[in-house]
């Protein structure tokens, strides 16, 4: 029975709380928030918990054993740093640091401690990117030629980062998982509508094989959209995350270069078959994550948005923020 | 009453040849193709229309005063000369030419010749993009942030350009109809997936002022994807060619920088009203561009997909591919 | 190569005179209705057709073979009497005609004079439906347990029949295709908020076997629904007609009562596999019937859409329309 | 400050404990359920919770002074009429109970014990019904035509009833609420697929203005459906319930019974202007619900979802079960 503190009861705390408090193997001990009106909330849904508006009582509490750190990111790097300290497992909130010497430093000092690190990516726990995963691993696509995602809405703008590090971060941790093939570069612009920082940018990835990506993100869009699209030399699927159920669809779709049908165009020779949408558990991710987690911990092994993930992601979205600084140039990862 | 030559009865083809027949001011009197097949097939649905698999013909029959030229792009250039140099009105089919240089040269030609130089960018005459372009020019949607385009089908691969030429230039048409605020560089990608031509690309536009677009384009697309999105300072719209009607959602929403409601977030104020879908005319865009045509013949007066705009679809497009072939660098216009 | 007479050039009949012009063994011969602007349109479309604006001149033309009548239903009857008599083969609008009297006497006529008598039940031959049946047929559905359709819009409100006749017939056409089960009985329901015949209906079909039938049809509806639910014991199907791709989803879907999870429900245990869309043609279903009804003409068999089809049709209608006089009581087939 | 017995952890019971919880005014003293592995969830979540499996435990707690009954439809007279009895107000799961009968005793019970009695028909609450009935209030729609509900998934077939006590029920709450006018005759038809109880049913209820409304329900299909249809002389609305936003659309649509345009059709003339999708709030209905019911026992005031509107729908719903045994005959109210 792991114990668990969360520090931060705003946007997305709640959940953290809610389903550790719910998983047969933890329970929550103490929340801390700075803001007396969310330890009210808190307070109010389970009267049985501890509450502090001061980190250091959750470092210095013996009975907590894994911090969750839910907290802008610009605070990540020294909560988590004193959490791994005071040998505490963490869990940090997406994504891990503002740059990749913090991200670093924070999974060296997590080996030296041989304490979990970990990060709430949770699209590597959703079942629709799982199954997505299957499908890729499996071959069914043949050659994977691209993964376009489009992430926009109207959205919680964030005072200390730009939209790359609350919305591309999904994308990136997801390719991260999807694909064997390494991203080698990338090229990113991003127009700043509201506020001092980006709400709308577009990266282009480059990876060492065929494949190449592209992300979408924009905070000032007037619909929500999660759409990806993952094109194959053999199948194609779209990965809308909206959708309640049927959230991927798998074209039996491809192309070959057929000869010229009439001097117009060479009409490509399609094949274009069935489309299958699988059955997707509807798990809650965030509940998947959770017991993974402290299934990592009561095994020692590393979780799945470990350390070195958590540090893939940061390596990408800081190179994406230099390329926008300089006009789009493409970056080396 | 105009006498109307049709060349080339492939894809588009027959589109045009249906609707000259048919509108009040209109006939066609002769179509080319130089496939037997397509002529055949010509000749079954009118029985009444002359054949002929010489372009020379048309050009040649002196009761023909406009010539539409429906063939490959690589062709447009040769084709429409011709037709000027016999006297004849033309249209052609978009993109007017592969390179900005012949454009402007067959504009000058139809100036000398004193006859109209018209491209069949049928958008322009689409109804939705006309209440779209009418919202924007009334100003409904305050300061205009962007103009986002997906344009992806599993489509026809065109032998001679690649899918910029051919997805492409009806964004950039449109964004020349829709806006007054002028492109000053594009910067694109392009990835070739099949065939010898890009059959993935992704432009970025800047224009002079605060506006910038973005358009993605794809032959290798498991649905096909016609969804645009135009966000401003007060509205926002969602524009989607797929929807049998409710082609235009028109949000109410903006947002304005708040002060930071919690830690974590700067919680933009949003205004989230109701949304609008106007009502659109479900005319037919192609019978609009024939008998704005037609009219434009009848008083001499310039179409609006006439030179000046055909120009300018092909200076971006080729400034897109010079970009291409840079490896993404931004190209000014 | 047979010789079409069309009567009737409103709303449907244009669709009819494109399809067997186009059709490689026929061609359009003469074109009748008694408005001379729907004549005009006519000759402006197809210069070379012969026009008239008497049906005599069509059932006296000895070089036509086949008259499709696409007049208003109460016509039906006198007009396929005529051009039976005069030794043509007739197709007829949907539903044949006003009464079952009718349709039988029609019927008798065509065999009489050995002529081909068939209705232009178009769904029949609708790709997505042709696809359903063999679904059902296989069956992969299991039992089937029920077919409800869902058929509304802002309609053409029609000045000699109620909505059972207009759109119900649709999915009374569509019943009598799909399964082998006979219907017994039918009850409905109807409404008539604008004009004097019924707007809105419901019509309750009972089968022999254990298949139930529901039908909402509906001409003052804000959106055009096109929806049908077929469930099985095994398998159930979406069928959604105003979808572009994917008009069939097959669901993997059925339940077992099991024994109760929890006494507040006995939980059935789903079944809840993958859904399946198959790849449906995209062949007009017009251009289908078209050619399957020259077949027959030729090799002088049984349209599927023939006389008995067309009497089961007729004979349900008149049924419904007795029942709603009868304040919904259940009227025996 | 109340504090809330609740009965029945199932389904539904734990979002009445959230909700409870959660409101300022109000806290949850005890949960009670027969299944001591519901109870253990409960304990798990709400540590504090004291619990039980015995329901006197909860009428004999002097501390609790609000029932919430959530338990299966058949136990609702025998523990609610217990709980008033000992002097709580009572909230009980919809439909009241399973007879009229049972429905009036309970009602005449709370009047003599001077409680609170009230359903959880949840969608009386609901931002979109709220805001729907806003609409027809204020004669938007004109004279009313219809309400034309679809109400169908692959759901939790329940032992003790069939779905027109599950599903159907909601739309006769929603009914009686929208409305002023009142219905006078059900007619209904049902069919048992699996298990005791009817799976599919259709009610057509006649109401004493023009008003007619039409429920299909039914646990037995393949997708969720949630689709309601209001049709007026002058505006109509779709109602999806499954749109995560844009629940409500209004169509500025209407008809007029034109003269003939042409001899087929009486075309209607259609008014059909822009649609609009109101802004609805996102709160949870069961929030909504949950503050409505303590206000109501601060105040003494009744409750939108008192006896008065349970007993209408009570009485509806044994219509439609005794129309169902007649073999679809119209039962007056």
């Amino acid at each position: 029975m792991n114990r668990v503190g969360v520090i931060g009861y705003g946007y997305w705390g709640p959940n953290l709380v809610r389903n550790f408090q719910e998983a047969p193997e933890a329970t929550v001990q103490v929340v801390c928030d700075k803001d007396p009106a969310r330890l009210a909330v808190a307070q109010k849904r389970y009267p049985h918990l501890r509450l502090t508006r001061d980190a250091q009582d959750v470092f210095r509490d013996a009975a907590v054993d894994l911090v969750a750190v839910m907290t802008p990111i610009s605070t990540h790097f020294d909560l988590a740093k004193a959490a791994l300290e005071a040998g505490k497992h963490v869990l940090v909130a997406k994504p891990l640091t503002m740059s990749l010497d913090q991200a670093e430093r924070l999974v060296a000092l997590a080996e030296k401690h041989r304490r979990m690190l970990a990060v709430d990516h949770t699209f590597v726990y959703a079942p629709a990117v799982r199954t997505l995963r299957e499908i890729v691993r499996r071959g069914d696509l043949g050659e994977i030629y691209y993964y376009d995602s489009t992430r926009v809405n109207l959205g919680l703008i964030q005072h200390d980062v730009n939209v790359i590090w609350d919305l591309a971060a999904h994308d990136v941790s997801i390719l991260d998982f999807l694909f064997d093939d390494r991203p080698v570069s990338v090229a990113a612009r991003g127009v700043s509508h509201v506020g001092a920082h980006e709400t709308l940018a577009y990266l282009f990835v480059q990876f060492a094989g065929m494949l190449v990506a592209h992300i979408h993100v924009n905070w000032l869009a007037p619909q929500k959209v999660r759409m990806v699209l993952v094109g194959g030399s053999r199948k194609m699927i779209v990965y809308d995350d909206n959708e309640p159920s049927e959230k991927l669809k798998v074209y039996d779709r491809g192309v070959l270069l057929g000869k010229a049908v009439d001097r117009d165009t060479t009409l490509v020779q399609y094949r274009t078959g069935d489309m299958l949408a699988p059955q997707i558990p509807t798990t809650e991710a965030l509940r998947i994550e959770c017991e993974h987690l402290l299934d990592c911990i009561r095994q020692g092994t590393t979780p799945l948005t470990g350390g070195a993930h958590a540090v893939n992601v940061v390596r990408m979205l800081e190179a994406a923020q230099q390329s926008i600084r300089q006009g789009g140039q493409e970056v080396r990862l």
